[in-house]
């Protein structure tokens, strides 16, 4: 990309190479809202020993203390990886507006894969989604991790 | 039903009845271990203005804090609600053996609606699945609840 990656995603970009150092699957997540950084995490599913601690839910649960307002409409997600099911099913309980994603997950994503989330007719809050934003960066990321384990 | 309810489904009954009595969506969910009640949690979202502390979400991490195994395998989930495609996504995550769910949800539930969540090819872990246990004190309870807020 020849311009800077938005804001947002460099701080997710960061989050994940955080995770990694940790040994946590490299995955970084923000909440937005207008121009304010509301919430920034990571993956702390081996830090706290529990799967379903993902970087958006962790961000989402972060950002719903932080604004106290009970749902997250006018905020956006930016996220390096692609969200699995669970975490599209808590964007969409939470009515996050935009969706901006690094990574496409052939394999455990639920936005352009698999279940396809958003685009099931039961689906009740679609938001915008952006992918392929620091793409690059964050397949690299992920790519490495899984290298050195193997 | 001329048979008596398994006790975790009457518990997860009496833990939804409790979440109405709070004003919450009555919801309620169960882990088990074998014979050993291993958590009993109800929906959430009202009391700590978080819309993705469904009961399973609840059940799930508090049986992952009390077993601190990581995982949940040999575990099996007792829902009075067909579980969303969020939580139907931690359930994969956490690797449930068995669910058993109460009423159908065919607006919200992504089990047998919807994304179909277990079905999808990219769906890591399948537990098996058994639907209709207590369906009808669990669909009446939602009911009376979504009834008097009219």
């Amino acid at each position: 990309m020849s311009f800077p990656l938005p804001e947002p995603m460099r701080l997710a970009l960061a989050a994940a190479a955080d995770a990694a150092g940790r040994g946590e699957v490299p995955v970084g997540a923000v909440v937005t809202r207008g121009a304010e950084i509301v919430a920034v995490a990571s993956n702390r599913m081996r830090a706290i020993g529990d799967p379903t601690a993902h970087a958006e839910m962790e961000a989402i649960r972060a950002a719903l203390a932080t604004l106290g307002t009970g749902r997250l409409d006018g905020c956006d997600l930016w996220v390096t990886l692609e969200p699995c099911a669970m975490c599209a099913g808590a964007i969409a309980h939470v009515r996050i507006d935009r969706i901006y994603y690094g990574a496409a997950d052939a394999k455990g994503g639920a936005v352009a894969h698999g279940p396809c989330f958003f685009t099931q007719p039961t689906c009740h809050h679609r938001p915008e989604i952006y992918a392929g934003l620091g793409e690059s960066e964050a397949a690299a990321m992920l790519k490495a991790f899984f290298a050195a384990r193997r």
